[in-house]
């Protein structure tokens, strides 16, 4: 409800078109529908940009079907991340039209894609062992509209593998820098470029890597300028940020 | 050294215009000057967007004074951050038309401050004892060419300072949130809004904030999607990043 | 043991109608039975207001069901914690009226229920996620007394669902918020209110939330005053102590 | 702003008594006053049922000067936390009776004390060192208009100190328990009693201390039912979360 | 190889009894059998005071019914402890009358058990959950040639079960306190007791227990002066420091 | 109040020699003093073997002085810990006989030193730094009746110097080793002998000992069975817990 | 690429011979083979001294055998690491000469071993469960052609047991010390010679080891001059730094 | 005292040159000096290769001037380390020619330097900030007899600075890299070179740095095979173990 919504609903309150009490109701009725165990923001899409997202960890698989199939009646795409094969194939039934991203492991019910903004978006991984959280972010990023380009397997310990992609690297408007272990990569590529860098630590390692500590405190204390950081493997929410910067491009 | 200039060597090079160990010479010349002590990169600017900055901390007042002069000669606005009343006044005898920021530490020389782009950063802050912070990244974004708008003290436990300027929060293009103790802000703030918002946890607090650990962790599992989140007490950090995210728009 | 009966015990010695031996016996004789592995506290109610609870983890199922069939000879209700399905399922074979709330896993055993007192106690959960721990606080609240009230999903980055209900959050007299990632709902719901609220920072989340790190720090941090923390997970805690808290209504 | 206020704000509206305009502007004019590097909630006694109250660290003096002398004006108590022998002294000098607590390190400033409310809020410090936590919440619960009683130096490795007050200990209605090191107290006292707790660790110790983390997580993990907790050190947030529980008392 | 014996072998070379070459070799003979993985420290009953420990732990099958058949061949009693009942059953087919406590998991095998010295140990644990713990260390006492005394569930929140045993605490030499969630009960028993207490934390806990750390904290940090504490779980050692400590009674 | 008096308290009931009011009152009427601000626990001696300990830290030195003062009207030593040399210039002003330890920190007054008991207890220190701690540790231990021998700077990495004394190590009652950076000390001190080991970890070192961390770690994780662990510098404790364990011998 | 082919390619562009467009393109040609999921660096061997190596955790089985199939088209030894026996038996169908070291669970496929350096380097371990680490280093430094010896379980707790092998400690040319809980091994190993020990903790230990964060702080703090410490657990990187340091002998 | 040594003494026992008791104490006779608070390891330079340095952090300046003038009786050269520009002032007036690096914060004292072996070892900081560090590694390797090159300020945001000194780089024999923030130097370092690297983590940073944490977690976790690490802030130890690397060469 804006603020031209608010005047009008005034308006109608002072032309006596609408009582007091269901000025008083309106004011409190919300964009929401409430399943009980969810309240469900419906109108998410006009106040952040993007529907809703289905996080499934700790979701029972009926809620999450529950949930999706609901968000499918709107004409947004529908998107569910750390969706296990097992809840895919209960979504599945419900969206058949739904597709699965296996390394991701993203579910994306859309009846047909956004249209591609015009800055691309460049995800780079370290290590093999990245891609999963490259996939969440590289599908976030592409089902928000957004064109899409990887770069895997770059790792600072063999330099000109990064190196020789420079142009790609330097052409992106928004880069995504996912690494796990020591977290070095998006320092180096934040001092190759001039654009937004968005650096998703990885909980890739073992040992002293505790878990993605090192690789996200390596990120945070980034000599490079312009790096900015996510949680420990949240794929998702650096291609969200990239897309929400993305949008800025042309505006 | 971009791409066209590595063609014209190569060309001269080929019509013997250049000898090859001139060439090689050439290919390894790099664009830093040398203080022994630090090695300035000069043509910084060309491959990030903005001149080398000068983190104070760690520095020796002589230091700085000579890096500062250094990087003066050039074109561009010189920034310091982290620095002392004490190292200011230094500055100054050299650069007298430097000008210093109280709260937010910093110097500023420019000859001639950049042009002003479109878009609007907005620096939020939860507390009064934020600001310091908040004026850091002002700053940053202020000298690098950008529109800054300041709203502060608004924590979440008294909402209605922050709703009651919902308007200029939902109208900025990047948003940066500074917040010290538990760092609910960038939450809520990251829920109003579709633009990009940098988190900046401080280390304002005392007890189980562990200088700022409380307000970084909770910045980092933020339930707002999009949100990104930068080093404890970073207002530098976050400036620079908003400006490479405002630099896309209109693009 | 009560000032009281020390008076008619000693009262006792002084008119011989008890000997030294069984008086000194007396004063050593605990209100507690002996089960080897256990040490039944039968006069917790009359001490603490509420019998002693049975938490199972760590205790073997033929312990927890002689524990309990031991206090359900009493006339108070017994409640059981994290409680298994398979821990269910024992003690019905002795306790046949028991009941499970498969969520909260909780077993509750109670002849009648004891009488509801007159304030409200409002369990309130940011994601569907937190459920669990919600209806354990839930369930404690409700078998020690209270009328409860449930209002889940309101996490903040979407105010509007929780402001959509600011009434009855606002007439509870107690307020329980339970809340996993970042832990931001109790400052926000304690800027809203004059009660007490309860905040159960829970694990849920991944990454830098710590298995529910994040959320206490940004409890235990909040700026909203009047928040009181209990430990990660423990909605009995918190139901138990909102109950302590409601008792002193209308005294 | 309350529901009844809005109503006559939407019956002026529709008797034209308002215009438009002076409606929007109305719902958007807020209970605070803005100083620039605060925004005062004058209106959170109506809301929070006690007026703000300035956190003097890392507030400059001026600032707090500025915003006590702009608090007093309103007919509330005003406190002040965590202030410095020279805060003090410059708040005198504008406000010549407030009243310093040298240990508790508290200001307060009243045309008259609060009238006392019923219950008795006991505070009970396990060591000599924990006494100025102790004196921050007792000095907090006395202004807030409770009744306030002391019990210090009782830790638990000479129980009998405590057992000798029991009657005292038992006969309150609410209890804030303070103990540094291992934070022992809590779980005895909460035991022993049917009332809440609230527990206060202190920094109070060295080595394996670390701060008071010890004596936090000894807390937190109570075994003693309806114990709940705040931040190290925060004896303000427990007086006013023990006022917030005694105001129950007679509902 | 104490210094007499080195005395015996000097003098043999003295008397050319012993070669120059034998005696270096003699120097340097070291009683300890090496089984390639493992250098069984077969003469630590000498130095030591008791036989090598079996801690099965990260050691194969295969390894431990290996050292525990060599260490058998010798007249001392053999412990081993973390031993799962797959692991007795495989060393009860080579050593028939090896015993096993299921709770503490310990397997025992002594030809006669040693004479048991006069001072008393009792283990003392908080709760039910503990007594895994409490018995590895009462099984080490016990084998080591003590006499044990057992006191279960005995936790700081209900005093009184503790105090109704006070004359079996005071009477004992060492006292082994056995804890988890906050540890406090070394504290209360420590500041009732004038022999050494050795604390226990144990992992029993969830949350902000964190494995542990909350107990280990909590003892170390112990008011009670005359505690010392042993690694999370660690109930062999509590039992073997108990009994050095026990074997100085009577010297 | 032991049972015996107990009993003649009861006996005095029965004959009706004390009312029935003057029990109840006497029952309660505790051997300390109160100072206010502490509780001076005056029979401590009697429950704990050894007169209550002045920790200085945290403390005004007026209550300090207060403190010992009155403490001093005893017959037994008096000990005062963590004391700076101010604290004893003022203390020295009461009791002219006290004495201070400049190293270890310590103020001892006593009318004459307590006879001393057979056992040795010998204080070693891993390096030069370490002596301060290890000088409490001794003090402490020599005030309450034990010989006491000193074994300075043998760390782990020049073993020979440790091996050099073998034989002081190996005759003694009970051992303290104390030692920061690594900690390596007590495991191999541990492995040498055959008597109770108490490990003190001091804050010595620097990078990542983390005030003592490291040390502490490595002490509890020791791999020679048989060492207890005190407090990060607590020297006090350790000489405390030993005098405890050396009373065992010849009783 | 190194000078020399630069200054052939820079003449090639001279003489005509090449032109500028593929001068270019060579000039970005760079050394690697890109299976989409990973780049292999093939020249890794020139510019490293080692081909690279698969480190099997967070590969799929069928990426690992892709990537080793390929790499053994070279003349270079290829080694795996942290390879399970599933993942041996899938390569082995591939390479069925590869070999398999179960405890150190290493992968091996050499067409003829590197001829062996004069240098030894000799493996220590602490304990028997510390050996699969103590194999991995063993073997990786095996494959890169170094002479290898070992000594297991030879903890800090029984000296005499390192003791007695010192002549074979003090004659390798570098040592690898492994050790889990409080990780003294390499302190002690450090003073007794000259030559670089590596130190590697394991994760092996329970309670306050933290998996290994004992062992790892206890390492880098070492009172030994000369100790240098990889991450817990990584024996293969002690192995591979071992081999580096072994190749300057005899340079 | 070596094999050879032990043989003549047990020559001199089996002719009778020497008595029984004499070989006794013979045995015991160790090459130190005990000073009380310190036993200096005067053959330290015979078994590790350098005589013992002195360590100021923690000594008194007249324990360490005894220290060094006893140590500069031999004919090494003496270092001390973290020496404050007051214990030079005091070590110059008992050592005129020692000599201080005011940045390094080391002394020197060497009647003549040690001949210069063949390798040269590299020391490389990160930034500015680090050149303490750095420093102090550099002089370490220098008195211990090393060639020593310097390459400072060639931080992983500015690759180019490196890169244009790739010669030097790889023309050492040993690397040693200090850096702070996130220490992500060493990998790019490690992935140039064939030699060993060593390295050192700074406390340089400041937030999520946490005091060196953040460098040294990134070091540990390096994805450049062959690094190994030292302690924060330890240039000492880096230079030790790099000179020991060192001595590697042309054996």
């Amino acid at each position: 409800m804006n603020e031209n919504q608010l005047r009008e609903l005034l308006d109608a309150v002072r032309t006596s078109r609408m009582s007091l009490d269901d000025a008083v109701s309106a004011l409190k009725m919300l964009p929401f529908e409430d399943l009980g165990y969810a309240r469900l923001d419906l109108h998410r899409a006009l106040r952040n940009g993007f529907p809703e997202v289905v996080f499934c960890l700790g979701k029972q698989t009926e809620q999450i079907v529950e949930i999706m199939t609901r968000l499918a009646r709107g004409d947004d795409p529908v998107l569910a991340t750390r969706a296990s094969p097992e809840v895919f194939e209960a979504v599945k039934r419900s969206l058949p039209e739904a597709e699965y991203n296996k390394l991701g492991r993203t579910i994306v019910f859309q009846r047909k894609p956004l249209p591609k903004r015009g800055g691309k978006i460049l995800v780079i991984s370290a290590g093999t062992a990245d891609i999963p959280v490259a996939e969440e972010a590289a599908v976030t990023a592409d089902v928000m509209g957004n064109p899409v380009d990887r770069l895997y397997d770059v790792g600072v310990a063999g330099l000109h593998r990064l190196l020789a992609d420079l142009e790609r690297v330097q052409s992106a408007a928004v880069l995504i820098v996912v690494a796990g272990m020591e977290g070095a990569l998006p320092s180096v590529v934040g001092g190759l470029v001039r654009q937004p860098v968005i650096a998703v630590p990885t909980s890739v390692g073992y040992g002293a890597s505790f878990g993605g500590i090192a690789a996200l405190l390596g990120m945070l204390n980034s000599c490079a300028s312009g790096v900015t950081v996510v949680n420990i493997d949240n794929g998702f929410g650096a291609g969200y940020a990239a897309s929400l910067m993305n949008c800025l491009t042309g505006k």
